[in-house]
């Protein structure tokens, strides 16, 4: 049973993640770091604590998503206090210091970075990666849909699939990247990728990158059905990174793409 | 075996009808109407003239797939000079006088008269009316694909399904009509409906109306498959109107919707 | 504000209603009948009664996701005892003479009867019927698909949509009705329905059913994205039930289809 | 310009060649190989012949749509009469000897061969490996649609996509594949994969590889639009195979997979 330390804990991925591991077969809790308290109720025995140290000394692995002050102290703790527990990281927005001190952890224990924790949707950019350059010839068009909630369009994740679609054409997804079509805006030119956003209802994000070309087309699909998409993929990130030597790892080192 | 005349025979889906009329069990072509000269072979026997009271008399059913002048021609000779055959009409661009003749040809024999006579599509329009009515809280999203070469958008048949979406809620669609998403626009108003157009490849015509709601959504789609929908659709509606009293018609009722 | 009572408030769906009820805007919870205990939280002030005459007298409306036993001891209420409150049921497995006491039940009070309560679904149907009779050449297959743990198949939804397209056409369900195919088994019939059953992953529930015919094809495709989809159904049929006269209605009474 | 000769004119999809060959702007048609006589009509200046000698003689490249027999005939030509030029195999059914054959034509010129030419279904396959084996937890379900006439199912098509995915997870797909649901059949078993055939209409062929898992599900789908997708690919590597050196190649190595 591997030990799980949380920061991050009071966020909702945190939240998600103390739910997915109360029920987990290979990896339970055994710590929550806290600037204040705790309000979501935890198992017995779990150890919550503000001291970074405390936490990384009672857990087998630490999962963060948090702010990156609380990354920084956490960092801190492997790189001048001599902590040794490998490092799941999800949180965004470091300072140039921040990432240099992520760099200099990676050195001493194994490290796995990622800002999007869906084993699916890194699955889904390294497929499109793959098709859009083999399929130089084809259209592309990309199309995401959120509840009706979502204030910003298209979604990060639509982005980033575009961003893979171009770089694999040599494009500059800046230049070809289209977001509507109305009027009498004649024929699509060639490089052009349609980026769509469909708003409705409670869905919690569907992805779909067409390739399109004379006679047949390819569409690749992603829906995440749960909003615990992220805490799963950072837990099995988890289980795989405990077994690595130190170093700087991406979701796709974990899925062996 | 039902004799079909063509008005329009020189034209795309005239061409069409030639060839879906050569395979057809229950109906044939007897008369093509031109004005000058038929390029494309035509079964022996098969009537070419530039007289309209010759193709009308030389038939069962007419099939107009024409320009307004031609219908005219066509519509006078069932107003004026006593032409009693059954007129199945997709022309479109009528100005006033030529919609009064074809409200006067209706008087006196069956007229059919539709500026889409896909089958599937005029089903679409009905469900799509009576879904979005009956779901009025949920909300509505379209989209519809053309291939590469396409100059407009939306297709016209996405702006009709929207335009059947809308009036079932009462709303204007030109107030509520939204063709692109992109920046921090703010949460999806209640009222907006998208409709979004992706291009590329050969796609004939996909359309996709989309009712979401919290815990459910309902997705109704057609497709294209062959240029020839408009054709066979128009044979069908020949067929149903030989065996009609003298009206006025529309492709809902020849699918008894 | 309705005031709701809840028959077979410790259900999966009973809970769910509590949940429901507890965010809504036009209705609350206001009494629950139990056999026995009630033991998730319910709001301040809610009635929680063992006694059938309780619960109706402090409701504006009752919803029922029960046992056949209790819906008969809510029904007696109703018909024995002077009870006048409308009644949303859900419950399925009745004998002859329950279904008896229902009927009378409805000539004193309005009574929605539904075993699905899902709207998309009573909407979907609904268009099943229509173009499956307008559209008797294409050709119908229904796919659904369902979590990994589901034991049977195909879904009933996916009976009843494939009854309903079945009967639209006057053909018999069981014997036109194809859950797999494999080999050499020679062209499609006319006739026949693929009902093709996909298991995996958490999906709570997706039916598409299809008609396709030369040129062109439809599909009519729901997904229910979360488990309260009969809850929240249930809440909008009471609403609605509260201003009817009495007698027995449909979810699609409710819906105006 | 490159200059094709074809063996296998008289076939279906040699005829679809020489109609593509016709409108592309890189490669024409220069010889098409018949036992007997060609009824299509083709470009002045073609050659049309029954001796190998002479088609190879009078093309830069050839492409095979055949049976062995003739596909025998053309490798003989290469590998006793000193023909040098590259080869697009795409004939099926032979034997030892003739495969022998192939391997010794290989040494001497490039040699592309492949049963399925279309440029999507190649990407999918690679594609379908990839995700199978990157996502081993995710249960794997497969679904393909193909016209009312087809006799045999799954399509072939099916079953390859099938045997990538399960060889990705090593898997033996006659000992996991199920190709129908019904009844009380218990919850879906871990390795099981389903492989669903519709029939229906028109449709030239579809097919979708689904991925699902707790919160997430990714499907990936082609559909081929027209018959002539073979015939296209068979073109693109075509192009591709004269600036190569001898050996064997598959349309993998065509799309740089």
């Amino acid at each position: 049973m591997i030990n799980v330390g949380i920061v991050g804990s009071t966020g909702r991925v945190g939240s998600l993640l103390i739910d997915d591991l109360a029920v987990d077969n290979e990896a339970k809790l055994s710590a929550c770091h806290v600037f204040d308290t705790l309000t979501k109720s935890v198992p017995e025995n779990t150890v919550v604590t503000n001291d970074m140290k405390v936490l990384v000394d009672t857990c087998d692995v630490v999962i963060d998503f948090s702010a990156p002050v609380a990354t920084q102290s956490l960092l801190e703790e492997i790189v001048e206090n001599g902590g040794t527990k490998p490092l799941v990281i999800a949180t965004t927005g470091f300072n140039k210091h921040q990432q240099n001190l992520l760099l200099e952890a990676s050195k001493k224990v194994p490290v796995l970075y990622a800002t999007n924790m869906s084993l699916g949707v890194a699955v889904l950019n390294k497929l499109v990666s793959l098709a859009s350059k083999a399929l130089r010839d084809f259209d592309c068009e990309i199309v995401e849909q959120h509840h009706r909630y979502k204030v910003d369009s298209p979604s990060g994740t639509a982005l980033t699939l575009a961003e893979h679609a171009a770089r694999a054409r040599d494009l500059d997804l800046d230049a070809v990247r289209v977001s509507g079509r109305d009027g009498e805006i004649g024929a699509r030119t060639k490089d052009e990728i349609g980026v769509m956003s469909l708003r409705g209802g409670d869905i919690v994000g569907r992805h779909t990158v067409g390739l399109y070309n004379d006679g047949e087309f390819i569409e690749l699909h992603h829906t995440a059905t749960a909003r615990n998409t992220f805490s799963k993929g950072a837990i099995r990130a988890a289980k795989w990174l405990v077994n690595q030597e130190p170093g700087l790892y991406s979701i796709n080192d974990c899925l062996g793409l």
